[in-house]
C-alpha cells in the first residue's frame, strides 16, 4: 500500500519533546508577557494607586521570592481573605509562581464556614484584608490547634495607599514585597511549573444545601478556560475591566488571568455600589464587567442617581442564575451589552456562552432577549457538552423540549473536589462532570437550563421549572426579583410557591395608593393568563429583599423551608395563613 | 508552619485525571463543535457549491471512515496536492481524525522537488488535483520503486460539481466519501487523539537555498496557534475568511482550524487573482483573508478595474515578509485593514502579531505605517520570545539598535523535522528554536526584523539590513518592488545591489517619456538622500519581475548570484557592465 515500504518504518512520532517545544500550560506566564509586551500600560487602578504592568510584575516577583523564603512551596496552599484589591489580583499570580495553591475565600461566609474550609484546606498561610481581622480573629478561636505550639501563618494587608507604621517583625502584604529578594530565585524560574497538571487554585462552592466542597483546578485548566473567556466574550485588547465579580468566586470567573493575557487594565473596588460602579465607569472608560445578575439591581436602582451613562456601553458577562429576559432589556436599555454565559466553579468559569446570533437581529426586541437569556453554546476549550435522560443517561433529542441533565466534558473541568473521593467520583460518574442541572437542547444547538436538579418542582407528576415560572414573574412590570419553590400540596404532591419583591417604587407608594399595588390575587391572576394553569404558583409572598448566599445566588432551601409551613386549601387557589414552623421563622431566616 | 501539621500529608496532587477532565488538545474538535453550535452556518463556498457546517462535519466523517478502511492508521502520512478547493480544507480534518498525519505540499514546486518530498516522507497515499495530473505523472516516474509490485495510492480530485463519470474502481475523492461507511467507526472516536503530542501535519519548507525539510507538527501545536491566530487578530465569531492563502503553506497559518473554531465561512478559490478576489470579497461580504505582501501587488493593480470596494473594510494579515510602509499606505487606502505578523513554519504559523497601541493613533499616517511593519509581541500561546547576541547569546537590551538572532520557545513550535536529527538539534541549540533572523526589540516591547542572517550585507565590517535598504527603495513613488542584496566590493567586501521593478504606470510609459523615467543614477540619489552613503546601492538592476519561489518569497540566493557577477569601479558609484558567469545567466534564471 505504501508508497515505499521498504523504508517504511520510520516511525514519525520519533520526536522527543524539546524545551523549545515543550512548556507546561499555565496562566502565570500572561504576567510575563503582559510586562514585555505592554510595558508602558495601566494592569491596576485602585483608588489613587496605580501600577504598570511592569510593576505589577515586579511585585508579584518579589512577593513569590518572599513566599518561598517563608518556605511555601509545591502544592501547599495559601488562603485570601479579602475583597477585590490590588493584592487579590497579584495573588492569582505570586502565589502559583511559587508552585503553591491559591485558596480564595468567600468574603461573605461567617466564621463557622470559614473554620470549616481552613480546617479542611490546611493553609500553611492565610493572608486577611484589615477589614476582615475581627472575624479572622472569631475563626480562629474554632480552629482546633493549639496555639502556644502551633501559630498559624497569618498575613495582613493594610490599606496599599495607608500611611500606619508597622513594627518591622509583623508579617504584613507590603512589607513581604518589600522584602522580597529576587537575588535568591531567579524570576525566570518562577514562571516555569512542574506539571500543567498541577493544581493552581482552590476554591470552596458555597454549597446551599452541603458542606462547602473544595473545587480544586490546575494550571493547565486555568490556562484554557482564561483564553476560552477572551474568545467567548471576544474580549479584544486592552479591556478596561471593573472589578465587580468577586475575584474568590471562581478566580473572578478565570478573568483574573483573561485580564493579563490581553495586556488590560484591572480597576479593583471594595465595595460593589453603585456610586462606586458608575464612578468608575466615568473616571476610567470601563469597557468590561462580570456580575451576578443580581446586580443588576444593583445597576438599575443607581442609574436615577449616577450620571455616567455617558461613558457606556459596557459590555457586561453574566451568569450565577438566569437573568430573565424582562431585567436584561431594562439594563440593555441603560447602555449594558448583556451576554449570556454559564458557569460553574468545577468547570473553572463559564462553560456556556449565548453567542450572539446574526439572524436574532431581526427579532422584536424582547424576542431577543429570551434568546439571550438561554445558557448557549460550548466554549471552545470544553471539549463536549450533552443533555442525558437522567435516568437512561440517554441523550435527548434536540427538540428544545425534552429535559435532561447538563453534563460537561473538557480540559477546563476540575480535577476534583480535595479530600473527597465520594463526591468527586459521584459527579464524574459516566465520564462527564455531572452539573445537576436539567435542561434542554434547542435545533439550533443552544442549551437553556430549566432548573436546577433539586429546584425541579413536580406537580401531579408533571415537572415544573421553577425558572419559567420566574421568567414570567419578571416580565411583570412591578415586578423587581422573584423566585419560585415548591410547596407541599395535598392533592397534587407540590405546587408552585412565589417569593416576590416589588420594584422600589412600588413598595414606597404602597401605603398611598394601595389598590394600584400588585397584590397576591393579581399576580396569580396574571400567571394564569401567561402560563398553563399547572404551572401558577398558588401562593405568592411579597418580601423586602430574597435570601442571598455570598455569591449573591438566591437560597432556594431557605426558601423551600418556609414553603414547607405553608399549606394550600384545595378548593382555593388562595393559601391559608401560614402555619406551623415554617412561617414563624420567616424574618429571622431572611 | 502549617496550620494543621498533624494532618498536613495530604497532598494536593492525589487527584488522578478523569476521562471528563483530561482530554488530548487537537483543532480537529473545532469541526464537531462547529456542526453542532453552528449548524445552520455556511463552512464553505467554492463557485456554487456550498456547504453547512454538519455537512462538512459528516463528510469529513466519511472521508476519514473510508481512509481508515484503506488501513491508513497512526503516523501514516497522507499527502495531498491541490490548490485551495473544498477537498484542501476537509482534509485538514479528516485526515489527522484517522491519527494519520497531513503532508499539503505547495503546488508550485517542480516535478523533481516534490518528488524529494515524496521520497522523504513516504505517503501511503496521494490525493492529487485534477490539474496537476500531468505533474505528478512526471514525479512518479522520478521515484525509485518497481511499478509492477508496488502501486502508489493515488486519489484523484475532480471538479466538485463536475458531473463526469468515472468507473466505480477508480479512487476518487467524492468517491471516497460517498462509499464512507460511519458504522464501521463511530464519529466520535474519530474525534479522539491518542497523544496531543502526535503529528499532525508535516510542512515541508520552501527552503530558498538548501533541500526542503519536513516541518512536524503537533496536535497541540496545531490546536494553540489556532487559538492564538484568533486570539492575536482579535477574529470575531462568524468571520467570512477568503483563501488567498495557499493552504499548504504552513496549514494557511493554522487558519484552516481558526476558521472552524469560530464557525466561520471558508470562502475557496482556485486561483489567486485581482478578478477573483474582489468578485468573491464583493459576492459574499468577506471580512477576513490573508496573504504575503506580495499579493499586495495583486491588489493593488486590480483595483483599478474592479469596483467591489464599496464590501471593504476587509481585515488583512500579512506576513512572510516585512510588508515596506510605503505599500502598506497604499494598500490600507483602498480599504484593506492590514495587521502584519511574523511567522514561520516552525512555528505552526505566525508568532508574532504587530498589535496595535492606542496611542499610535495620534501619529501621522506615515509614521503608523512605519510602526505597522514592525514584527511585533509574541502571541499569547508562545511562552517567551528573545533577540541574542549571536556570538555570546546573551540577550540583546531593548534599545531598538542591538541586532541579535530572534528566538522562540513554547508549544506552537514543531517537534522537530522529520528524519533530520542534525537540522533539528541545530535548529533547537540553546533552548530556543533559532529563527536565523536578525532583529531588535524595541523599548515598546516590539521585535523588528532586520534581516535574515544571511542577508545582511557586510561592508567594510558594518553590518546593513537589506530590509532598511528595500524600505527606503519603497517610498520611491516609482517603485513597485525592491530586493537588495549583497555583491562583491574589492574594497569594502560587501555593498549593497537593489533589484527594481517599476510601477506598471512607469514602465508602460518608459519607451514614450525616457527622461522622465526613474534611471538607476536617480534611484542611487534618493538613497544617499534618505540614509547613510555606506548603505546606499551601488548597483541597481531593473526587471520586468522578481523571482520568487512557491509561497510568493523573494529568492535572494538568486539575485545574490547575479550580484555575484557584477563588479563595481571603486573609484564610480556606477558599476561596470555585467561581466563574468552571473551576468549570462540574467534572463534564464528569472
Amino acid at each position: 500500500m505504501s508508497l515505499f515500504p521498504h523504508i517504511y518504518t520510520y516511525k514519525m512520532d520519533n520526536l522527543a519533546l524539546f524545551e523549545a517545544n515543550n512548556v507546561p500550560l499555565t496562566p502565570i506566564t500572561f504576567l510575563k508577557r503582559a510586562s514585555e509586551c505592554y510595558p508602558n500600560r495601566t494592569s491596576i487602578i485602585y483608588g489613587q494607586t496605580r501600577f504598570t504592568w511592569p510593576q505589577t510584575y515586579d511585585r508579584c516577583c518579589r512577593l513569590a521570592a518572599s513566599l518561598l523564603s517563608l518556605n511555601i512551596t509545591r502544592y501547599d496552599v495559601v488562603s485570601i481573605l479579602a475583597p477585590n484589591i490590588p493584592a487579590m489580583y497579584e495573588m492569582h499570580f505570586a502565589v502559583p509562581m511559587t508552585g503553591a495553591v491559591l485558596n480564595p475565600i468567600n468574603t461573605r461566609l461567617d466564621a463557622k464556614t470559614i473554620a470549616i474550609i481552613l480546617r479542611h484546606a490546611q493553609p500553611k498561610c492565610l493572608f486577611v484584608d484589615y477589614t476582615f481581622a475581627p472575624l479572622i480573629q472569631e475563626v480562629l478561636r474554632l480552629l482546633p490547634f493549639d496555639a502556644s505550639k502551633l501559630h498559624p501563618l497569618i498575613i495582613s494587608i493594610i490599606e496599599i495607599d495607608s500611611t500606619t507604621k508597622r513594627s518591622s517583625m509583623e508579617l504584613d502584604y507590603e512589607g513581604l514585597i518589600r522584602k522580597g529578594d529576587l537575588t535568591l530565585s531567579s524570576s525566570a524560574s518562577l514562571f516555569r511549573v512542574h506539571n500543567e497538571h498541577d493544581p493552581i487554585s482552590l476554591n470552596y462552592t458555597s454549597g446551599t444545601t452541603s458542606e462547602p466542597k473544595g473545587v480544586v483546578i490546575s494550571h493547565r485548566g486555568a490556562y484554557l478556560t482564561a483564553l476560552s473567556s477572551i474568545l467567548g466574550w471576544e474580549m479584544g485588547m486592552c479591556p478596561v475591566y471593573l472589578w465587580t465579580l468577586p475575584m474568590f468566586h471562581g478566580n473572578g470567573w478565570a478573568h483574573t488571568w483573561s485580564v493579563a493575557a490581553r495586556g488590560g487594565t484591572n480597576v479593583c473596588i471594595r465595595n460593589v455600589t453603585a456610586v462606586e460602579i458608575y464612578k468608575n465607569i466615568g473616571l476610567h472608560g470601563v469597557t468590561h464587567m462580570s456580575c451576578v445578575p443580581t446586580v443588576f439591581r444593583i445597576l438599575l436602582e443607581g442609574s436615577r442617581t449616577n450620571q455616567s451613562h455617558k461613558s457606556l456601553p459596557v459590555r457586561v458577562l453574566t451568569g450565577g442564575s438566569s437573568p430573565p429576559a424582562a431585567l436584561l432589556e431594562k439594563v440593555e436599555r441603560l447602555g449594558f451589552q448583556v451576554m449570556h454565559v454559564y458557569g460553574l466553579t468545577e468547570a473553572s468559569g463559564a462553560a456556556l456562552y449565548c453567542e450572539w446570533q446574526d439572524e436574532w437581529n431581526r427579532l422584536p426586541k424582547h424576542q431577543q432577549m429570551k434568546l439571550k437569556a438561554r445558557q448557549g453554546v460550548r466554549n471552545i476549550t470544553l471539549d463536549e457538552v450533552d443533555v442525558k435522560n437522567t435516568k437512561t443517561r440517554e441523550s435527548v433529542p434536540r427538540d428544545g423540549i425534552t429535559m435532561g441533565e447538563i453534563v460537561l466534558k473538557g480540559n477546563i473541568v476540575m480535577k476534583g473536589y480535595l479530600k473527597n473521593p465520594k463526591a468527586t467520583s459521584e459527579v464524574f460518574k459516566h465520564g462527564w462532570l455531572n452539573t445537576g442541572d436539567i435542561g434542554v437542547i434547542h435545533p439550533d444547538g443552544h442549551i437553556e437550563i430549566k432548573d436546577r436538579s433539586k429546584d425541579i418542582i413536580i406537580s401531579g407528576g408533571e415537572n415544573i421549572s421553577s425558572i419559567e415560572v420566574e421568567r414570567v414573574l419578571y416580565e411583570h412590570q412591578k415586578v423587581l426579583e422573584a423566585a419560585v419553590v415548591a410547596m407541599p400540596h395535598p392533592l397534587w404532591g407540590e405546587t408552585p410557591c412565589a417569593f416576590v419583591v416589588l420594584n422600589q417604587g412600588e413598595t414606597n407608594q404602597r401605603d398611598r395608593e394601595k389598590e394600584s399595588v400588585a397584590k397576591e390575587g393579581d399576580l396569580i391572576k396574571y400567571c394564569r393568563e401567561n402560563m398553563p394553569h399547572f404551572m401558577c404558583p398558588r401562593k405568592v409572598v411579597f418580601l423586602e429583599e430574597l435570601p442571598k448566599n455570598g455569591n449573591g445566588k438566591i437560597l432556594k432551601p431557605n426558601l423551600r423551608d418556609i414553603a414547607k409551613g405553608l399549606v394550600v386549601d384545595e378548593d382555593d387557589t388562595r393559601s391559608k395563613k401560614v402555619q406551623g414552623r415554617g412561617g414563624n421563622n420567616v424574618s429571622s431566616r431572611l
